[in-house]
């Protein structure tokens, strides 16, 4: 682990990290041992202490400290925090920040084998995600209601749960974004209020329409979850992941449109 | 600071406390050497720890870490964080946790000169608390909306900032709980589905029902905050603060049941 460019396990307990979850994060795939996707989850990044009100460590240091902290790892998960830092008392951020970096590289989780050609199962989870447009999008380190969302089962079977809003819209999974097939086109949650704007959505979106592919990002109700053609799930570690049954509810691979699946993927990316 | 019983400053940096804000914390006041509210705050803590599915640390445990803590200080705050502790991998907690406990006693901040007799001013934030009835009440280390709040205004005559929730009810202040004083009696914003319920807002609840004033616990429009006969604000730290301005909404000291207020406080207690 490198802590603001040191090996070093542990942090200073005053980090407004820890005590209000004042930060953000990405978790990012070493492939060939260098961090895919760096630009995006860079952008992503910035645009997150941006949003927090604080200056975002300097992109070529990051790069330089997540290559030393891959080291010589082909693959594995490289996960980067970055909080508004150590101090200040009460909610108010001090007008000087220091951010803390905290860079941690591990090996690549075992997933559901081949799930990518296979499918998984998810649930639909009871835990919502609160609306707020101030933090809707982004990745940040309050992540209490993942966690509760998380906890909601422990069937191995189960690879994902689906989360809506407050107001019942399908929003996201705990850890992935969610596209529905329809009529051959996508549509996606709209992630304005809650949610967070995956790096691989994105990268979805973009190869999707750059074939020809309509993609809309809008309100979805769980009946048009239900109604859906397929169903397919997206972060940046796990890729593109067809749904093959959500409770009840079974989505044939057939109907996944998989080809148009995995056009869009990125090519050599593994998954 | 006390980290799991040992004089230390800096924790794991895998702990869920900073990874995902999976904790809580209570902020108690200390009067005369000894922490004030005890089992009101480890009510609470315990309470918190329940709803986020972890053993809460012993109770005799904490009050023994909170008087060493504490040692020859005679005022302060005492912040007492909770997380569910170090490790395990996503969002998921393992099945068997290890709380973190972080004790930390400071000096008590400086507050406006005589502001529980002179009154404070408020703004309206303009950030909004998103809606989760599973959080809501609860005073985890998820607190964003709070520091994104806490940075709207920096004009120091302004004390404290007035949250609404993402339907517009009136729910807490950025760091204190809100009361209207309506023809004698109280009302209390509803804290279901977001908001901290404050030790010291309950005590002024059982306070004046015990001294015959109504107190009405409901959802609270701005109309009904500006239409008050007075407002004031509760926490452990400042004990009540009758407020005299809200925007350009004036509030006048006679109208705040100023005895009622001081009748319900805490004998004894400094603010």
């Amino acid at each position: 682990m490198l802590l603001n460019g040191v090996n070093e396990e542990r942090i200073d307990a005053t980090d407004r990290g820890l005590q209000y979850g004042d930060g953000v994060f990405e978790t990012i795939a070493v492939v060939n041992g260098e961090p895919c996707l760096w630009q995006r989850h860079l952008k992503r990044l910035r645009l997150g202490c941006e949003r927090l009100g604080f200056a975002c460590p300097d992109g070529s240091l990051l790069l330089h400290e997540a290559r030393s902290e891959i080291a010589s790892r082909l693959t594995g998960v490289l996960k980067i925090v970055v909080t508004r830092g150590a101090g200040g008392r009460g909610y108010r951020p001090g007008s000087h920040a220091d951010p803390s970096r905290i860079l941690n590289c591990s090996a690549r989780p075992e997933y559901p084998k081949d799930a990518a050609h296979e499918g998984v199962r998810a649930i639909l989870c009871s835990t919502r995600l609160g609306r707020n447009p101030a933090l809707g999008g982004l990745k940040t380190l309050n992540r209490l209601e993942q966690v509760l969302a998380a906890s909601e089962w422990s069937d191995e079977d189960i690879d994902e749960g689906l989360m809506c809003d407050s107001e019942g819209h399908l929003i996201e999974g705990t850890r992935s974004n969610v596209f529905l097939v329809r009529q051959g086109n996508l549509v996606t949650p709209d992630l304005s209020n809650c949610g967070v704007a995956g790096v691989m959505r994105e990268l979805v979106i973009e190869r999707a329409v750059s074939r020809g592919v309509r993609v809309s990002v809008q309100p979805i109700s769980l009946e048009e979850l239900r109604a859906a053609e397929g169903v397919f799930l997206t972060n940046s570690i796990i890729g593109i992941w067809p749904v093959v049954r959500i409770q009840n509810w079974e989505y044939e691979l057939k109907h996944q449109n998989v080809d148009l699946i995995r056009d869009i993927m990125v090519r050599g990316f593994e998954f």
